[in-house]
């Protein structure tokens, strides 16, 4: 029977992805240390939830003003901690939670991230994924030493592609039955099961043979975000869970079909590819309740929240321009950020924004996307846009407003009442985070194959 | 008062460094599981060992003919998972138990490793120590996708000291008093107590602002092996753990006081750097019982492990020459792996040694440097080395014949005879890492202005 899907959109920095969570009464802010992460985990996983996953970013916030000193103050994701390492704290506090993590086909090494994913695949025992990203800040590029500004767009994906290539290829270089520890008989494993790969690339080339075997799942769940039309190509090829964030109930049924088409047509089996829509619940008792509770929030958050957010989501200083001083042509086409935001604004009906045009409608660093309301009506948009012949999405990613507070919140008030509705899990059905989202374990050279056109 | 100091010498692979480990008829052969690392680290607390600490390899060993098919079969080293992600999958069954792990200068990227190995420190509390490297194996190369070769010796040392100006500056990046988090006052951190460091070397640079703040230690405790020139140098310079192998307690006294001396002569305080020394314990109830397990443990290695290790270790394709074919002059220049293990050979008296004069001085892939007997045989050459008006160590690094067994049976005999003697703790002092060393907590920049001429 089909499920609900829960991801938990996870931040390894001292805020959510709203830095004015720090700010809220209830939000602990010991972020720094392992209690912080294994609190979340043990919440999540009492929830049910398929997988809590960390976004990452290089750097800390200082394309506004060229300058860090209002992030630190501000506390505006100053603080960004290795996500992995977040991740294996929780491991350590829960049995079958998924477990994910960002790490940036722009900067890193895909032998090495093969390597750091399929570990964690093992130690945790199949529930890893990878969501694999491209960067888009400069100042990324300048604290890995790659000179001074991030790589062009559509080139980040092409480069991508070949990364997906090498990980994937690695991730099947020992067959599952390849081991065997034949002490007597001096057989560690089949010299024949495990392959070298061989691949060169035009911008990647790895060798191998990789040094990591199979998991109990096979290898991580490939996670995948990006909304562009180039990113839609991309996930087609690669995803198996999609993190979406579709505007609207309408946009979402269009969206989702498309990108479950563009799979099929590459000869994928769209049914193993989970799509996410990002929500941030603000749930109490009664709706009026969470209506006060939305009041009070939004008196967190200041200007310089959005300005920040925006002049890193979009790689350009929005300090430049005056407040309501519009985007020339050339300032619009020059963004190489984000594309998807940028593209939202002009479609929002502002062929030439003003900074306050884009604080308006992208709504970046405010509660933006929140669904208000009581423990029925959160149940009732989730199975709005889940169920019927056109559904929205497969599942949702949950934004926190500030932690644990709110995931304790959703876990407690509306999880329940899903469970009640027999659409979502009383229990977890397996052990690895595959059990948990119906994806099949993949044969070796699954979607490498599948893609190949 | 001074106490041994244990360091246990890990790897994230299917055997320990000598690959006949995994053919022990007791040695455990799940090493790609959490539980096989948990059960280490269980053990090593137990018997209060300072740190764990895992070597690394970006490649299984194919230099041996050019193929991996001998190191599959035969388990050399053909599972070689990431260490970190192990080490973390250790935390979560240990309390006090410090954690090292080896990441390399030569393909790691410096604002990486300076993030990841932070991170573990606050996820531990203070237990963390990174092991820097030089990499020099072709094949890593080949992986990493760096073109086919490593580079040359002596540039890989001045590129690694940038890569710990740019670690160790991000480490200083943030005040121990540098975050606030007044909610009311919106003050998350001072803004003129987090620094970038804007470094731009010859080979490496990193802007900055770091995005973690400071551990209950400070930060990592920096580990350091190399034995040549260069890397003594290098030592002196950053290590506060060394890792050593002196050939006999002769060259000990020597090789640490001149290690010390030029510590000193750097303006570091040679307390602040300890020195721990290799050797494999083969330990029984009684020296005729260890004996006997040395004579059994002897017949399980082959002679493919040794030419196989020889060949990654220096860089060089023992199956090129035949078993007594001298090496030329050229040929010996030409090594450009470990140079410390090559020249070993040469002041052994081998001026152009054949492939069997490598295999007999190195022992390489054999258990070479073991020490059998009784636990007070083994007490009493542990506190030969260690004490007197001229130490050998401040400590040693164990090594194990086979895991977990090995260290089940040091800690069992060897542990309690060295507490009954007073040189060695009965429990932790403290909770971090430097505690258990006996290092101070860094000042901020101690080790890079110490350094500087």
């Amino acid at each position: 029977m089909r499920q609900v899907h829960f991801v938990a959109f996870l931040q390894a920095q001292n805020c959510t992805t709203i830095p004015a969570a720090w700010r809220h009464p209830d939000a602990r802010t010991d972020s720094y240390s392992p209690d912080y992460y294994q609190h979340i985990a043990r919440v999540l996983e009492e929830g049910k939830f398929d997988v809590g996953f960390f976004d990452d970013r290089l750097a800390m916030p200082d394309m506004y003003r060229g300058d860090h000193a209002h992030t630190v103050e501000n506390g505006i994701r100053c603080v960004k901690l290795d996500a992995t390492t977040c991740l294996m704290t929780m491991a350590a506090a829960s049995k079958h939670l998924g477990l994910g993590a960002t790490y940036s086909t722009t900067y890193y090494d895909p032998f090495h991230v093969a390597r750091v994913f399929q570990t964690i695949d093992l130690m945790t025992k199949g529930r890893a994924a990878w969501n694999c990203v491209t960067s888009v800040n400069d100042n990324e590029a300048r604290n890995m030493g790659r000179g001074d500004s991030a790589m062009e767009h559509d080139l980040r994906y092409d480069r991508a592609d070949e990364f997906m290539e090498i990980v994937l290829g690695h991730w099947d270089s020992w067959d599952d039955d390849a081991i065997v520890v034949d002490k007597e008989n001096n057989l560690y494993a089949h010299p024949d099961k495990v392959r070298r790969i061989d691949y060169k690339g035009e911008f990647l080339s790895s060798r191998g043979p990789f040094t990591v075997p199979r998991s109990a799942q096979g290898h991580p769940v490939v996670m995948q975000a990006g909304m562009s039309g180039r990113g839609q190509k991309f996930a087609a090829r690669w995803g198996e869970l999609l993190f979406v964030a579709y505007r609207d109930i309408a946009v979402g049924r269009k969206m989702y079909k498309s990108q479950k088409d563009a799979t099929a047509a590459l000869g994928r089996n769209p049914d193993h590819m989970k799509i996410c829509s990002l929500f941030y619940p603000m749930v109490a008792a009664t709706r009026a309740e969470a209506e006060d509770r939305k009041a009070a929030y939004d008196k967190l958050p200041n200007d310089i929240d959005q300005l920040s957010l925006l002049s890193e989501a979009l790689n350009f200083d929005f300090a430049t321009k005056g407040m309501d001083e519009p985007f020339s042509d050339e300032e619009i086409a020059g963004i190489n950020g984000m594309q998807s935001m940028r593209d939202r604004v002009i479609q929002a009906g502002y062929k030439n924004p003003t900074v306050r045009d884009f604080m308006r409608v992208t709504g970046r660093g405010l509660l933006h996307e929140a669904w208000v309301g009581s423990p029925t009506d959160i149940a009732d948009m989730i199975e709005e846009w889940w169920s019927g012949p056109e559904p929205a999405c497969d599942g949702f990613v949950v934004g926190p407003t500030h932690q644990p507070g709110c995931f304790e919140d959703f876990v407690r008030l509306v999880v329940p009442e899903l469970q009640k509705r027999g659409i979502y899990r009383k229990d977890y059905s397996g052990p690895t985070l595959r059990d948990h989202l119906g994806l099949q374990r993949p044969d070796i050279g699954a979607l490498r194959n599948a893609a190949a056109e």
